[in-house]
């Protein structure tokens, strides 16, 4: 007989090996499917996260590591792969299918899979991608040394950046479409205190211009309705994200923006099949909140499993 | 002009010191009130954490000075006392009145108090608390080493104490009134493999036996109606909880078990108090979901500041 896997963990980020490591310790059959080779989703670009309770000023990277690390000593096993789609049989059964044929048949799943950058959508993004607009500033941030940047955004991401990037460009402009920064305010206060950052309120991004090289950019301000231009060798993009839900569209709910709905015991409109993590509608995105939605998928997993049990 | 607090966190436990993270790094004016001058909560008494991301195999004790330093590198303010009570003002200000007199006002409270042991309530517990009847292996098991004991309970508390206890004791019986554990399964098959372990399935506690130390158990077989006694030197109470929300009764909604009803986003039933970690209704209690709901509350706690500024 084929093989059932107890639970397929989709995305290894935060929620994704959370729920692997409480999987583990369940003594769940399963394995956790990885786009890339590298677990830790999103938190590998941040530069410093200081509010994980017990890891002060730790980099994504490396918290991302003692997570990853965390999950082999319990023994969990990892696959790469991209998922193409889920189909649920009668009898509850679901079968993962991923890009390139691979498929698992497993009871449950949890859908790990976290979110992407949003982009600006505006003539001169796509092109000069790479070439001077970036997403990542911690990526890409020291290519810039002693040139001028920009940020766009007002989040934690966006301010984050612009902190980082004016220790290491000559001038950091902040562009931002409201007249106050959304961001914890310890993160503006730091920000306000660098002397060689400008905030531009009020403003959108209307065009990114150069060539082969970014060389400036257009702006709007929705206020006065003044447009003006700006001289600059590089452009990070931190307007926020976008849910990596698309291989579940027509299987699960989503919300109007692709969030997969989901309460706090990550159960999503099919039976059997969880959504952890940055992915979920939640009221706050963090890692410490995605860690919490994988020790919550996994126990309704068990839940699901133990009622279940006679069907499969 | 009388100072009113940002928001006053009671209780110091995983849910309360993530409160007080991110209460610093949102730059609240704010303090945390703590029972005993010790943080940390019930998990300074939890011999191994296994299942905190990121850091395998801590110690309990470990795990909650690593909180508190994280906190204490903030900034936070800890204050030693017990909550008496909390009022609510019609402008919304709440006075926190501890014991002893001392009281502050603040336009958000984080009730992050916890829960404490469940007792048997059978005749000796109380008499032989402390001679041979205690509520924590990783305090007391020590003392027993090379004598004969009993585990009362079965969820996840109870293995753990029978496991760490039969590493020190001659002979460690558990106690169960099912023919199950709800222990997590690896926890379990870890039991069961020691050889000075014996199961006593089906079975109540009906009586502790001694003078002045314990020397036995009355137990009663729920299935069979039988009675046995056992000759032994330790008893050890894991049978559950009891939620700390007693000073908060007629204030706020509590349920049928004592839990401050409130859900992921930590509001309880009064706008501005908020309750997080195990002391709310809520479906997981692990110290990742605790701290989860630290950082929740914390952001529900800045949205209500936000909206009702002009009240205070």
């Amino acid at each position: 007989m084929e093989n059932i896997l107890d639970v397929v963990i989709i995305g290894s980020g935060p929620a994704g090996l959370t729920a692997a490591i409480y999987a583990s310790r369940a003594e769940l059959e399963g394995i956790v499917i990885e786009k890339s080779g590298m677990s830790g989703g999103q938190i590998i670009n941040t530069y410093e996260v200081d509010n994980y309770p017990g890891i002060p000023g730790v980099s994504g990277f490396e918290l991302a590591n003692r997570f990853r690390e965390h999950c082999d000593k319990l023994g969990m096993e990892f696959a790469e792969g991209e998922v193409e789609r889920i189909d649920v049989a009668e009898n509850g059964v679901k079968t993962v299918h991923l890009e390139g044929g691979k498929e698992y048949k497993t009871k449950t799943v949890i859908i790990a899979g976290g979110v992407k950058m949003r982009k600006l959508e505006v003539p001169g993004e796509e092109e000069l991608s790479g070439m001077g607009v970036s997403y990542c500033a911690t990526c890409d941030g020291a290519f810039f040394k002693g040139r001028d940047v920009a940020v766009v955004g007002g989040g934690d991401v966006a301010v984050e950046d612009a902190i980082f990037l004016a220790r290491v460009a000559r001038k950091v402009y902040v562009i931002h479409r409201r007249d106050e920064f959304r961001a914890a305010k310890s993160l503006v206060r730091r920000l306000l205190e660098m002397d060689n950052v400008e905030i531009i309120w009020d403003s959108v991004v209307e065009q990114i211009n150069g060539s082969d090289m970014v060389t400036g950019l257009c702006l709007f301000n929705k206020k006065t309705g003044e447009k003006r231009e700006l001289t600059l060798d590089g452009v990070f993009v931190a307007v926020g994200n976008i849910p990596l839900s698309k291989s579940y569209e027509g299987v699960l709910e989503l919300d109007e923006n692709g969030y997969i709905i989901a309460g706090e015991d990550c159960q999503s409109s099919v039976p059997g099949i969880f959504a952890a993590g940055d992915i979920r509608t939640k009221p706050l995105k963090q890692i410490i909140t995605a860690a919490a939605d994988g020790a919550n998928a996994v126990t309704a997993v068990e839940k699901y499993i133990n009622e279940a049990s006679g069907s499969f």
